[in-house]
């Protein structure tokens, strides 16, 4: 029943089962300190978070994730996810060298059963009219891939089916 | 596997099959409008909204279902639910008689596979610091759920465990 599996990360082919495991360590942390989460959230930006979370003061967070140093190393444009939360990590597994991630961005250390923050991530609040936009689509999102477990033909229906 | 349905009413015995049509109805028909839509939403003031929709510009409207003409009457305090909403509507089968239905509400009429809109709500725009609490509660309640089905063991960590 594939369709009832929430992907951790985009399906394509660039994605290993480490990382899938990495996203359920992490989004276990996430909730032990209250916050929720979605996986795979599409920013104003066009780019897709791998992990955003929220906490009840809703304070943005984002988890991006890196399962080997040749997908760290062709991400470029990571400091661009910046704009649309308040705090950023990197979440990896326990085989990745910790040595070459970013020292100004968090560091979650993970695998499929829990994870650890390593680095603790800079603040950088984001501007109201942002953190509103990005609470919008986390809502949107989460309540529309439930809607769509539910009731599977409401999923045609609107300008997000 | 009735933990990946998700309830569109409390099970409480009162609860009809009645009830779930219309809310399934009346979600793809906010759908239809663009309207995200969690079901059971509990509100600040402990009471619980049967739908909270929510639209692209953060707009929120509560949607409480009347499956018979008991229910609406054993329910006193239909009006608290406009705090924590722009418009409020009632969704009824079409075997309720609408003329008991207040005139001051909205109105949408639905079966297990659509509904429309008899009557237009008038707006009450709530204030932004409630709005923003109502919002979190939405993307809150979505992604834990969301979450529950991908991760069931995550479900026991945090307050919302």
């Amino acid at each position: 029943m594939p369709r009832l599996i929430e992907p951790a990360a985009p399906y394509d082919g660039r994605q290993s089962e480490t990382a899938l495991f990495v996203a359920r360590g992490t989004r276990r942390l996430l909730r032990r300190l209250n916050f929720s989460s979605v996986t795979e959230l599409p920013l104003l930006s066009g780019r897709r978070a791998d992990i955003v979370a929220l906490a009840d003061d809703g304070a943005v967070l984002i988890v991006e994730i890196k399962s080997s140093i040749a997908d760290f190393r062709t991400d470029a444009k990571w400091r661009d996810y910046r704009a649309h939360c308040d705090r950023l990590y990197f979440a990896i597994p326990e085989t990745m060298p910790v040595e070459i991630m970013p020292a100004d961005a968090g560091l979650i250390v993970a695998d499929a059963y829990g994870a650890e923050i390593l680095r603790e991530a800079p603040e950088h609040r984001i501007a109201p009219a942002t953190r509103r936009a990005v609470l919008i689509r986390f809502a949107h999102a989460a309540a529309h891939r439930l809607h769509g477990l539910s009731d599977p033909e409401a999923m045609a229906l609107g300008v997000y089916g």
